[in-house]
Parts: C-alpha cells; structure tokens; sequence
C-alpha cells in the first residue's frame, strides 16, 4: 500500500524557542521513502539527530514568533502479513539488548503492577496467542473516548478507568506485554481510516526475534501503518516537543491511500 | 583512586528461571578495570548482552536450584575533577540524539509535572549552578530514611514524603534536572563508604557536551564512584531481575579503597 | 456584610436521572438567610437531607428532560474578625469526636504523605501562627491557573505541580493543616470579587475549641464568605453530583454585596 | 454467636504523646456487650469520644514511657441473616443524608474512577444482586497476600495488582459500591477464624434501608462479626492513631467463639 501524508503545524512563539520535532515517516526495509518534502518557517537552529533506537530522525529547531511546519510525503508500505497468533515468544535469555530496555516499566506503562492480573487472566497462553487475547480484551473491555484521557494519564489510569484514545490503547497493550516478559514499545505512526483524522499510535512486540506492530484499536493494519519513530511510550515519541511556551495556532494530518 | 569490589548473591529457585544481572563495573575512559571475576553456578544457558546506552553489560542467565552468584573486581578510577557550579548547560537544539531519550519522564521520574516548581525554585540558574542548587535543596530538604520507600516509590512520592534512600535522591535529582531541560539519567554505582554496604545509586546530568555524576545524598564524589550501568531509572538498571519466583537466601557487598 | 446571591443552572436529561444539589447557603449562627427562593423545574421526586455535620441541606431530585434550578437569597454574614495567627491549637486529646474526622485523609487531602514536609517547614510554629504560615506559603508559592486541574487532581498532584485553582488551594491547605494535627475541613462557599464569578472554596480550620474560615487564595475573607456546606473535601460538597448522564446547558453564579 | 475477644496492646513512648483508640466492639441493637473490661496504663489525660456515625467510642489518652492497653469482652452476636442477593436497592433519592456521604471517594476509596468498569462489568444486575457478583468477582479475582500491601496502598493499587488483605477486599467492595451508587463503608471488626488472628475488615452497604455486612474475602459472615467502627475507608477506623513517635513493643488479638 501507498500512503500520502500531509501534515501542517502553525504555532505562535513569542521568544526565541527550542523545538523538538518527530513527524517525518522512517524509512525502513519495509517502508520506503518515495517522496518526502519538509519546510519550515525560518529558524536561528537546525540539527537532525537519530530518533530513539536508531529508528528515524527528530529536528531540533530554536525558533521565535510565527512558526509553520509543513511534511508531505509518499510512504510505501511493504510488510509481510504474519498471523500474530502463531508466533512464539522469544526465551528471556535470547533477547538481545535493544528489546531487553523494553521489558521495564515506563513513565505511562508501569508494568511491575500487572503482574497478577497477567498471570491470572492471560497466564495459559504464551507468545502471539498471547498478544492477541490481550489486543482482544483491550478492544473488548475499552471504549474509545476522546477527552477522556490528558498527558497524566497512564496505562493504570487507563486499564482502573476503562476508556481512552489510541494513545491509551496502545500504553495498556504495552503494559500487559511486558508484564508477561514480552518486550514491548509505542510506535507514533501513519494509518489512514483513523477518525478525526491525526497522528495515530501502536504498540510493537517483539516476538519470533522481530518487532512486530499491532493495533489495539482495531482500526489499523500492520499493512497500512507508516512508522514515525518508537520508544518506550508517548513521553518518548511526541511528534513535538516545546521547551518553553507556545500559542497553537492550527494543526492538520490527512493520510490517504494512493 | 582504586576501589576492591565484593559481591556475593545466593537464591533458591524452584524450577528453571530466566535471570537478568547487571553487576560488573563498566569499563571506561574514566575507570579501568584491572582485575574482575565473576563466577557463578552452572546454568543452562548464559548470554551476555550489551546494556542501556552501550554502557557496561547485562548477563541473561537460566538457573534452577540453588543458585549463587560471586564478583569481585579492582577498578581504578581517574575521573577528572570538575567544579560542577561552573558547567555551562548545553542549548537544547545541540543536543545529541543519546542525550535527548534523558530529557523525558521515566517510570520513577514523572518530571513533567515539576516545570513550575524547578522554575519558580530554580528558574534564576542554568547549567551547573542551577544542578548544584537542586543537589543542595535535596539534600537540606530530605531525610535518608531506609525503609521509606519502596520499589513503586516515585520521584512525585518522595519530593512529598521529603525521605528516602540513595535510589529516591537520585531519582529526585533526575527529575528536577529534566524539569529544567538538562538531560539526566540514573547511574547504579559502587562507592566506598556507604552505610549499610550496598549496591549505590547517584544521577548523571549532561551539561558541557558530557555526562557528569552528582550524589545528592552527599556519600560519594565523582572520583570514587564506580559506575555498573546507566538508563533512564532504577526501573532500567536493576542489578537483578528475575523473571518468575526466587527465594532470597543472602546478599553482600563490599567495597573498599585498595 | 450582607450578600445578594443569584445562581442559574440549566441541564439536560435524556431520561428519568438522580441529582444531588448543595447550594443553598447555610442558615448559622453567623450567617444570616435574610431572603431566600429556590425554583426548579418540576420533577417526580424531591427531598431534603441533612448535610455533613448538620450544616446546610442537600436536596435529592428526580429530575427528566431540560431542567433547570434557580436559587437566589439575601444573607447577612456577621462573623467576628479574629487574628488567625493568635489562635491556639486545642491539644488533640481534647478534639471533640465531630473534630477527630477532619484529622484523617481523604479523598483529595493524602494529609498522611505530608508530615515530614509540615514538620520540617511549620514545624516551629503551632496554632493559628502555624495555619497562617501555611496559608503564606501557599499563596506565595502557587499559581491560580484556571484548567491546570480538574476532578481527579488531589493536594499532592497541586502541591508538586504548584497550581491550580481555589479548589486545590483549599485542598494544599487542608491537607498540611491535618498533617499537623489541626482538624481542618473543605467549605464550599459563596463569596463576592471572585473571577471569574463562580462557587469558591476555602478552608476551614479547628483552632481554640471551634472552627476558622482561611482561605488561601486571598480572594475573600471570613467576613464576607457565606457558606454552603463542609466536608472531609471537595468530593463531599459538590455542589452537583449526577447519577447517571446529562448534558450541560448554562450556569451562571453571581454574588454581590448589597 | 458469642465472641470472646482479647487484645494486648504494648509501646513505648519517649515523650508524652497523644495516642487515638478505636478497639472496643460497640454496643448495637445486633451485637450486645455482655461483658468488657478495658485497662491500661496510668496516663495524663483522657477523654471519650464518639466515634464516627455516633457507632461506638473512641478514647484519647495522653500517654508517656511504656504504654499498655488491655481489652477483653464477650460479645452476643444476634443479627438476622438475609439473603444478600434477594435485596433490593435503595434509590439514591431516598437515601438519607446519613448514608449519602458513602456515596463519595474518600482516601482509599476513589470510587468516580471505576463508573465505566462497574456498568460494563456489573451493570446488568442491581442492589443486592449486584454486590453479591462484586463480592464473588473480588473473591475470585484477588489473591491473600500478606505484606503485598501498605498504608498508602488504594483500592486503584489493589484493584490493579490483584491482591492484598482484608482492609484491600473491604476497600475494593466498597469502591465499586459507590461507583454503582449504593453507599459503603468501612468496618472495623471482630471475627473468629481470621488467619493469622488479628483485627479483622470487611465492608457495609445500604440497601433495602439499612446496612449490611459483607466480607469479600469469605472469612467472616454476618453473624459472627463483632463491630468495632465505622468510616468511610481504613483511613477513619485505625485502632490506633499515634500523634507522635511511637516504638512498637508487642500486640496480640484473640477472637474465639464461647
């Protein structure tokens, strides 16, 4: 599948201020780069620096009163289709050092408290199945509520308070994952279909010694999802980070297949 | 300076369970290992894997039984001596891509939540002064209480409560500092003069282009700290972390100047 | 002082709902209820209740479709003026069982996280020279930002993040008064000059054998505070709680000296 | 049923302090004090004080050096058993304003968190019916782990960790009540049988216009349970309250029937 990506950000600063921005889709073996366009309003700074797990890039920007942020792109997506439920779990002991940092408890996936439920409740599965009937209780037990959830919200507000937008969905799916010695992370992404229309986010498992993308909200496919950047949750991947105070002035997203 | 490191762990495990140790002094430009052993009872499977920021290692380990671990190393260290007040901050746009993971909030340290404080307390600083400021505060405002805290304590939880150990000050540090946009991570250490003997813990903030340690708790300097390992905090640099049910049976650690 | 109060809501049920209102102004030994009319729109059920400690009502209604609530009262308030800071505290084996409640944490008042912090802060001063000194420090160290809180946020969230509005004021202030062992209760009250016009709330304190309105925003006095209601905090005095769903459709509160 | 109850309480003070006791079953229409003789150490001061919802007393004393307090009773329990789940809810605009403020969140209770899971999850069933399944899903659900829980553990902690001790059962009935509007408190109680003997919890819920015992942790039924006190959480029924430091030296609870 192709996608076309549009993104514009229009902020008002009023003093010189650092920005930090994670918007443009990675490119990566299966996700290719056919087009891609990035402008911005003129800025004092500019530095790329690699994204978190060498997965993409962020800009640094230090800028100062109007600022417009402009990405446009053409992202093919080419990612094998594999049945989650079928793939077995990685031994702990042959995990290798990058997934090992995602089996730990994270600011909004605090993992250590989950233990007890995981056991209990998804204990008699192992690996994909695994995975896959905890995706399932998630889009079960949870209702999808915009403005339920603010930047405080964690994974364990989430799972005591049952509702949520992607970004909780996602940090619940993470935390049952690594509560059950699965290593796992939250994925900023690209997926047409997400309504309104917005950045979009996942969580990634790594299983059968691969990282592997699902969706617990069901409304994206590994198929049709462009990856921006990974970490360990939202705190790590935000498309924009303001060191300083900033007015909104517009943002739009639009992701539509070719 | 150089420092005899001891280390005895012993655990009774009732089936076959994966283990992650990460015990063994790193070795550094600024400390060089120049004796180390490490033995342990056989197992059925051993890796070693690189740790958080490539920064020393982990050994995934899968024991059963009685299982006893033993480490002792000399690692001398010749960490230059600098006046931390006099550390001019690095501009956050010139923050390398390995700095900026240490500039979000983490499992214990949720410092998202204390930009007003760390402005109104510390907003007339920057750079060093403003880290030895904070250093200063925490160790006027807070009590060294052992058994004050506990693995779910945060850095939110001990700035109220005003106790706690080394891992709590630290993790405090850590907090204030990236509330003030100075990447800062958790350092698991070893240092001479510790009370009780223990594995230790002090943060690391990033000014001047470098990692720099600072001991809130005041019992170490950076000239005779031995660093293990680093990550975002305690929750990524455990010493061990067993992946099923032990049973403790003893635990020493020595450290003393050579 | 005497206080005109008018206060208008208006919401919409879209089926047969339980409303519990605490709105009036209390009738007390030092307020006055000169004047007073509550309207509502018709309902199947209402009745009068007690409120918490016997101070003020509630009413319960069964209220369906657009409703709407009018209440508008003259009181006259004829409180002594007393220097807070001359106030001793009554030794807590002599507080009375009504009193003994408001020493314990609540809902939104954690009092028991916050002893080694009042200790070390107020921990010279005792009495009404020690609320004082509270109230001082809240107001010099919080600022009043409409939206930095809301329903979940207690006194420790507002403590750590240092804002907030006249709700979490309140809460700061109960909650170190108690971890003192001063008794101290939440008031929802009406009081003028606050902006934007809406509810207030302080705080109410159990100082030489009764209680002390202190409100540490600075917006009102106890001279021209008429009170709603007590209790162990805000959970406990709202001034709306609704079983089940509705729609908001207007409110408007108004409070003005004659 | 008549319990014979025995406590020996045993600490020792380094100043005078005053200490809040809240341990002699009270005297109620359902359990009558046949006998009771409380004795302890010459003290300063004392005064008793009704406890909360006027449902036994508490005794403040005022106490220094080696502290002692005795009690021992027999207690004739006659409470009438009924079917839990044949009783009929009180609808919340006819609950008196006694039993409205168990409605609310309180310290350890924060019921508005849990709306969502209890309709989802219970919202088929009503009044007693509805906590008869809360009591079985606890049971089923939770695991007895001593030491599992501490002072500031919630029921938000409990609900999400599985597991905990009678105050965390009782704490969880009585939150997920109150999110399905019917009132609940907290008892501190007597039983027979609890394991390791101890002061024992369980929770009460207003239905059919009165209020009912219910232990979720199936150790104690209604008719061998000897009330002590009530509030709305463990926060406002502690047996004991130290305004001070206290170093605890020996405590011993037997409850058996004559």
């Amino acid at each position: 599948m192709i996608l076309s990506i549009n993104v514009h950000l229009q902020y008002r600063l009023s003093r010189p201020t650092d920005l930090l921005l994670q918007i443009e889709a990675a490119d990566l073996s299966d996700q290719n780069v056919r087009q891609t366009r990035t402008r911005f309003s003129e800025v004092a700074n500019v530095s790329r620096i690699a994204a978190d797990d060498g997965l993409g890039e962020r800009i640094w920007l230090r800028a100062d009163g109007l600022f417009q942020f402009d990405y446009s792109a053409e992202i093919e997506i080419d990612r094998p289709k594999r049945d989650l439920s079928t793939l077995p779990a990685t031994p702990p002991h042959q995990l290798p050092g990058e997934a090992v940092r995602y089996l730990m408890p994270s600011r909004y996936c605090p993992s250590d408290e989950f233990q007890t439920f995981v056991a209990a409740e998804f204990g008699n599965l192992s690996g994909g199945a695994q995975i896959a009937a905890m995706r399932d209780w998630i889009e079960r037990s949870f209702q999808y509520v915009p403005g339920a959830s603010n930047a405080q919200t964690t994974a364990l507000d989430s799972f005591v308070q049952r509702q949520g937008i992607c970004r909780d969905y996602a940090h619940v799916l993470v935390t049952l994952a690594r509560a059950a010695t699965i290593p796992a992370r939250f994925a900023s992404v690209y997926a047409p279909g997400v309504t309104p229309p917005d950045f979009h986010a996942v969580a990634e498992v790594y299983l059968d010694g691969a990282w592997h993308l699902v969706d617990p909200t069901g409304m994206a496919t590994s198929q049709n999802i462009a990856i921006i950047g990974v970490g360990a949750d939202a705190a790590n991947v935000a498309f924009l980070n303001i060191f300083g105070q900033a007015e909104f002035v517009a943002q739009s997203v639009s992701v539509s297949p070719v």
